[in-house]
């Protein structure tokens, strides 16, 4: 169980996938810029073996925007993109309708 | 900032919305009862100025699975609605596709 104050701490927000590039030097991971309302950070994600580029970009999406930063085979991640597991499919999270990016989600 | 470990304490899920009535003491809240894999819990949630009965029923969302149990006006909520505020809009969290009710989030 966790407290309301702890899930309070999260940063849930929706953001805007601006760019989507492959990892350098990782096979399974996209580096992701994401407008998060107002400033544009970066996110590593193993979303490479579900989705193209093409179905990510330009999309709206749940984020985590206050993880500490991972570094991921030599690159930073900022954010993370919430997504879920279902079957073989990796399903990234989304607002039901349009919503701006950086509106907050609790 | 959060850390990772923090992060993943929280039991996020996609739910399948099964029921929905009216508070029967709140103008404001719904009370839903959400399949979240297997089993049927209970949400209170304020969601009766933005939507509908029938533009939540049936519908799979983002839920949190593990808040400590909350009485709203006198009706447990064992489970959150995950839904961001764009404007005078509350808009659910959804799977961008089909998920099974239960699948984790992360």
């Amino acid at each position: 169980m966790v407290t309301f104050e702890e899930f309070k701490k999260l940063d849930l927000r929706i953001g805007k996938i601006l760019l989507v590039e492959n990892h350098p030097n990782a096979d399974k991971l996209y580096v992701l810029k994401i407008d998060i309302g107002g400033e544009v950070k970066q996110s590593v994600a193993g979303l490479r073996p579900y989705l193209t580029p093409e179905q990510l970009l330009n999309k709206t999406v749940a984020v985590v925007a206050n993880l500490e930063p991972a570094v991921l085979r030599g690159m930073e991640s900022q954010v993370m993109i919430l997504a879920t597991h279902s079957g073989p499919d990796v399903i990234p999270l989304v607002p039901e309708k349009t919503a701006d990016p950086g509106s907050k989600i609790s």
